[in-house]
């Protein structure tokens, strides 16, 4: 269990939306840090960024020198977490990758800060942070699983476009361009369509239930994340998931409408217990809707519509939505790297 | 049983939207009526409408006559269906109601054309048209259900504001320029409330899981509505359905994820089988995602996403989605008048 007093930290992708936040969170929650590098593709390199610990020069992850950092903030996609991580592994770096490459590795422990913090000192140079549909639900979820064992969670997702980056966002905004002068026909069924293939269909006015990349089972790569990520980070592989993952023409935050069955039957009572005094949420009254807009820019997730399931008895039915960019990916990566500093 | 050769024709709810709907699609199918009135609240009485049936000038429905009419299109809301239907009825004529007022009621048939049309001839002056979000369900999920008993049907939707009428319409408009000028706002969680309360939260750049109105079991009337309405329209009282409902920024179409486990085990093969040739649907393989605005304006409901459950196994999987304005309401609304005609 490697811990450090006053770590020297690297943020790897530090001008990618993600990387903005955790920059922002680290700076917000005065992270005790000595030495800041921010770290980011050849085409980001270069460019000087102003922070709490002074002006910083983007580095070149190409060439960046892997020595002399002790945490490495990772997101910057799968393929440059496979190729980069690793070599700041074995100069001693501890390294939170917010990618999906190493999340389902036996080594690397996959962390929900506040959920099961105790699995990030058994890690090997990488710890994990989940996917973001999957934080937001398990702090909603993993309350109720702790107290009565989940055994079938329905989650369908509502995942804002900047889970796609700043790319996604630019997407959304430029189809609302494109549309803005025809509302008319998209109610009739007379539209062009909009330029860019980021999505499998337009997103602006619109929703598209296919979310990340379809595999040979019918469901998608973001999909089966959820059914994997959940079992493994609630430490039961029995769980049964029913995935689906829609994108929905929203900025930021991402809202999961899920049903829950346990072990046993859990009564709203209970419900109403567990998840009022689960850390890092907030739990809404039918008095108050939670929706993404009201999720963006905050740490806490906001759980409501909390209710028994009226089908099969027993069982709890909510709607949880978090900033996927902050507890979804950026806040997280922090909250792992400050259970790594004594 | 009774029919009509060439029945006199009222729409009442002349000038809403699905009102207009109805207007548009009569004329587009030919509908053999004889004479058409159309009926309004007293605000829009007056106008006149070019029709294919010449101009028409809009009746005020608290001062309209009731007699010689033969089928009365209802899409006016519930109360005025609660106040003034019975009086077409008592007159001898046929109404269609597309309000929730009368939907549950034993001897008002609930019928979607093309899944339960023989329920239709059993009535006592009073036909309903189902909701428009369950209405698009069904056209999915009938035709599983009566090959294989659906036992358990969990559905979570993504509804488009014209669900609300055309109050919606401009509600989503009005809330776009609104935070046109905020965009970043929405990314950080700084942000003014729009004007209007027609929804709980801020439906632009958002989605709001409540649709319709709480009730106290903690389910809103319009979740209560896709559980009830699905056992009286499919039959069965035991059928377990699990409703969220969600109001997304979307124009027209409803969107319904459902997960649907069945008396036995269907497979992927007969899912395709039965759903590729179920009448006013089209099935879309992987290499088509089926959304909203895919389906404005056309008379078919598109099925998409389709796979074999994940979790529980023996289940389908599926999206599907509709334009809420046609299938969901008024081109099932004609299309019911259309089997009342010999």
């Amino acid at each position: 269990m490697k811990t450090y007093r006053e770590p020297r930290v690297a943020i790897v992708g530090a001008t990618g939306a993600v990387g903005t936040t955790m920059l922002a969170i680290l700076e917000d929650r005065g992270f005790p840090l000595t030495d800041l590098r921010l770290i980011s593709s050849a085409r980001s390199a270069g460019r000087v960024i102003d922070t709490k610990w002074g002006s910083v020069e983007v580095e070149d992850l190409a060439s960046a020198d892997a020595r002399d950092v002790d945490i490495v903030l990772f997101s910057a996609g799968g393929a440059r977490s496979l190729a980069h991580a690793p070599r700041f592994v074995s100069c001693g770096a501890t390294v939170i990758d917010n990618s999906s490459a190493f999340r389902m590795e036996d080594s690397v422990p996959l962390v929900v800060a506040q959920v099961n913090d105790d699995a990030i000192f058994d890690h090997a140079g990488i710890v994990a942070n989940p996917n973001c549909t999957t934080m937001v639900a398990m702090m909603a979820v993993a309350p109720l699983h702790k107290v009565a064992g989940m055994r079938t969670l329905i989650a369908t997702t509502y995942q804002s476009v900047s889970g796609s980056g700043q790319t996604g966002m630019a997407q959304l905004a430029s189809e609302f361009d494109h549309f803005a002068g025809n509302i008319e026909g998209l109610i009739c069924g007379r539209w062009e369509e909009p330029e860019g293939d980021l999505y499998a269909r337009p997103i602006a006015y619109n929703v598209v239930p296919l979310a990340g990349s379809l595999t040979a089972t019918g469901y998608t790569d973001e999909e089966l994340k959820l059914v994997n990520e959940t079992r493994k980070i609630l430490g039961r592989d029995d769980i049964a998931v029913e995935p689906t993952c829609v994108r929905v023409p929203v900025m930021v935050g991402h809202g999961i409408a899920a049903s829950m069955w346990f072990d046993r039957p859990v009564d709203l009572d209970e419900a109403v217990a567990v998840l009022g005094s689960a850390p890092g949420t907030q739990l809404w009254d039918d008095t108050k809707v939670p929706t993404p807009i009201d999720s963006a820019g905050i740490d806490d997730v906001l759980i409501g519509r909390l209710r028994e399931t009226v089908g099969h008895r027993g069982g709890i039915s909510l709607f949880v939505v978090g900033d996927n960019l902050r507890k979804g990916a950026a806040l997280n990566a922090v909250q792992l790297a400050e259970l790594l500093v004594e």
